[in-house]
């Protein structure tokens, strides 16, 4: 490897885009080398200013092109698993923005393909992981001075949906997130869904069931409540509250400049997700990248990533039925053991 | 009446005593004439160092004492029905402690005859109501500023649970006062219940199912979840948040001084509901005793206590199915109209 | 003594009529008897709907009214001293709204009437020392965990002034508050003023030198600077923190509600000191009365009424000559030690 | 330029060690190519498993090392000038930690050493500036919304001070961030300087006048008033709220995860301030990096070195006095006005 690490950036809409401008600004022993979009133009704007970044249409010509050293996925979800096996092929670790795939089918190839090769290639962008708040809650967690987790209590919120966004996107989009959290928060696989449901906002566009209180049991005996309501029109906020035996720690209540005006205190609320975790991205892609430069992958690995839509998908059919829906998954290979 | 409400106090254990001493100091206009207790010595110390109280072993003693204008019953649950409806006979306002009765079939009962004699005597002590905070969050909610409630989250957190108490109780006992706050905040009846648990903590009493989430639907198409953690450790902590169409409004992370010694910023954390609601039961007093001056009966109804018994009653059969129940109720009279 | 404490109220203006309603509601064991005021429409207001209460022109003629065991006066401050000496010569208690009296040399008056007496019959107003948050800080401070105290930190607020509300003002009527709470606090007498003042604000009066830091050096060496600003539009606010060897504690800042709408989670900032001390008002005249009926009286004394007045006036010597003053008291009669 | 700027940084003591760190990490299109330090082992340790990066004893041959584009300053301030005089001969763009200078006479020479080049090549290490909150802070009152300020509070508390940390260093080297921070914040100049002082904390080193109450008067009739305790035992905070006339404004509260714990709800508190501002320091430093690479230079001044050199001077001659000492600068070049 040269000096610094090559990334080819696949996707350069929105997220794309952002990933480009943070590896050149706050990402330490790595550049961008190559860009993929079948729209040359965005691609061509994502890297207004920055030397020495090729542009491609083709994703499969920017894995080729010279000096990459490494893959970010940032595509529409169904090129996804394409740009995974190209991938694994070529031995190029990977972060891929989430979800891992469209649906768990193909997330399990994926593991399988991983599973073959037999050392981790893929790390999926599920970023709270690496939020300062969060990262503090899992190392309290695992001190165990608050004793076992027995309940988490998450909100999301958006201020308003995407065009386009149904009612089952809420689960598979949105609470994917809580979904990954809450895995990685308790250690504990989720085992069951049930989706309980208030008459619709009437903010939300016709037809939306939105907000949706989801609730998952695990394998170790703890029951998680997920508000998601992504017509709140107020803010981003997501927000969790760990309840265990001994105690409670809540994260996403963080507070800044307060402000006295007549009559009110009051803060500013994130109306984004990329300026609420903004942070949590740059160390995301920063430990990435820092890890591949010595050959390694860490973070939440490709099963997180088939766990995750599993999950989603029973989630999706208890919205679907109004029943509690068990969740099932393939045998964990022993790659992801650790 | 007299220049000052000559009130009846039946029990004088924990609650009853407090009572004593409360419209002994803050409730301006009123005072105890009369105290029952079977244990005599408790209910002489209760009223040691006040003039002019009688003692008796029997409630129907003290409400036939001379100079008694009301009744406060704060005697075990099991004597409740028999005190109302002695209180009824003789046209004597009530403040009632909760749980109006022990079920469902004797609050009927007691809304019957106050139905029958066409006016109200009766108020129960959902003291909640008169809590700073939830009257706060109850005309804001009232306002329509925030649009149509669509979700209450609720946390209902003791430090530890008394000898004695049951899995049923901590939703027949505990949440009773969610039962009420809901019903009151958002003006809608509780059609279905559902109650989720958890592993249970390891330091709840053995076999006792703590903690629980009870999950109500409501006519209005609202969904409200409640924590209830009976053996917490940590604090007795009461929150509600109402999620909204256009914003949210929370309850119940009152903080007060800020102590910072090294490394940490802490607050203190109420270990009782007789210090958290100080103020709501001083305030509940003093607007009872206002009213009953003047011959009336405002806060919450018998209705009302019926109502919560039969959520409760079907919370507690939610509880031992593990399923989805709907909550039965009678027709209510058109005393309980406004 | 009858029943109940029987109380004359002097002044029917803004805080006496509060303080009728006070005792009629919220105070247990008294019953207002007597109100005088120069204007008999006024004090006839005060009363409307409460029975058994003379009304009087002349104070004189209130304390002379049958029934009347204590007093309360909150007559304009020029009238305090002809009631406290009368009220000292029947040996009636009084609480007497702050200021004791107009300057000094009138409290020194008082307080060498009182000390011949040889019993303390006066209560000053200083109702902050009844405040939950304050009482806390005390405590603490006492406690001696935190150490010694070095610096308080205080800030006192109000949305506007009134009319006629003078630049020495601020130091005389509201940082007098601050003056009692410093002494209070700490247990130490204040020694030298000095008082800084930026540029007036444009919003307020035109001559109203408003804001102003006023600083306070104490005998035990301990430092406190006050933020008055009486017109800062946005709220009454009063905040103190105590910085002390090993740690700080801060109270005013209390939250309750906070209101999630788009862009801002807000909270409520009281807009009146009978707002934000309503709790503290009741819990005063409840101490006094209480103390009254077994013929005591505890709670800030006269003494501390003149040490308000001394400490008060350096600091207006300050604000005119822009220097530090030195405080200047008589020697405190043994009365006052304990 | 090379695809990358090259920076030398001289020192690699705690800071200079940091920011090789930080360089190497958080900051894109920039790389460390040489470190000085008199200690080779010190220095050798900065750049352990950075490859490419030369190793002196001399801040001249740093400087002159192939590839030095812009140098970091981070040596002891008695070496500053030096590097500083000799930077600017190169006319190599730098970032110099603060303070400037020793003194204000050395500084002034810098000063007139960058105005005889006519183009700024020195930014100075206030990072504050850079941090998330006092950055909305400057914004909101740059946008005249609550009006003009009037007082600012600042606290600057660490858990313990250095060893050979003097009384005068409370003022040249902690407060000397606070000087910058109002100037910047309210765009005037101060132009006197008092100094409360307490009986210094039993827990301070004897001799050490901590904690210190520092007063400064504005250009604009602001009033600043500045907390300094260097040995407050409980962690590292800074803290500042802006008084205006139409509301005030608060930052350095934020707070993160609540933990609730028997009888006590709290947060940990920073204690470093590499931890409390490690984000402004990256902020900083890849702000000075992207400017540097376009060959400008941006941020705080030299000129606002020097001023906080010649501010801090009064204020020592203001705690040696005990009296309000006026601020004495030269005049400022013409550079610096925008």
């Amino acid at each position: 490897m040269s000096e610094l690490l090559g990334v080819a950036v696949l996707g350069a809409g929105h997220m794309g885009a952002d990933h480009v401008r943070r590896i050149g600004e706050t990402v330490g022993g790595a550049r961008v080398v190559a860009v993929a979009d079948p729209d040359a133009a965005r691609a061509e704007a994502a890297v207004a200013g920055r030397e020495g970044v090729s542009v491609h249409r083709e994703a499969q010509d920017a894995l080729r092109a010279p000096g990459v050293d490494a893959v970010l996925v940032a595509s529409p979800e169904a090129a996804h698993e394409e740009a995974l096996l190209a991938a694994i092929a070529r031995g190029l670790p990977v972060l891929c923005e989430k979800p891992l795939t469209p649906d768990s089918a193909a997330a399990l190839r994926v593991v399988e393909a991983e599973a073959r090769l037999g050392r981790r290639l893929i790390q999926v962008g599920f970023m709270r992981r690496y939020d300062t708040e969060y990262a503090a809650l899992k190392t309290l967690l695992d001190s165990g001075d608050l004793g076992r987790p027995l309940l988490l209590h998450c909100r999301h919120r958006n201020v308003s949906s995407p065009p386009h966004f149904t009612s089952s996107m809420l689960i598979s989009s949105s609470v994917s997130h809580e979904i990954d959290a809450a895995r990685w928060l308790l250690g504990q696989e989720i085992t069951a869904v049930t989706v309980v449901r208030p008459t619709p906002s009437a903010d939300a566009p016709r037809g939306l069931l939105d907000p949706q209180l989801v609730l998952f049991e695990t394998s170790g005996g703890a029951v998680v409540d997920v508000e998601v309501f992504v017509n709140c029109g107020f803010g981003y906020e997501v927000r969790c509250e760990a309840v265990c035996e001994r105690g409670s720690a809540q994260v996403g209540d963080a507070h800044t400049m307060v402000v006295r005006s007549p009559g009110r205190a009051h803060e500013d609320v994130a109306q984004d997700y990329l300026v609420r975790f903004a942070d949590a991205y740059d160390r995301e892609v920063r430990a990435w990248a820092a890890a591949a430069r010595v050959g390694r992958v860490t973070g939440p690995s490709a099963w997180d990533g088939y766990a995750a839509a599993a999950v989603a998908e029973a989630g999706v059919a208890a919205l679907d039925t109004g029943a509690r829906v068990g969740v099932e998954m393939a045998e964990r290979p022993a790659l992801y053991d650790c």
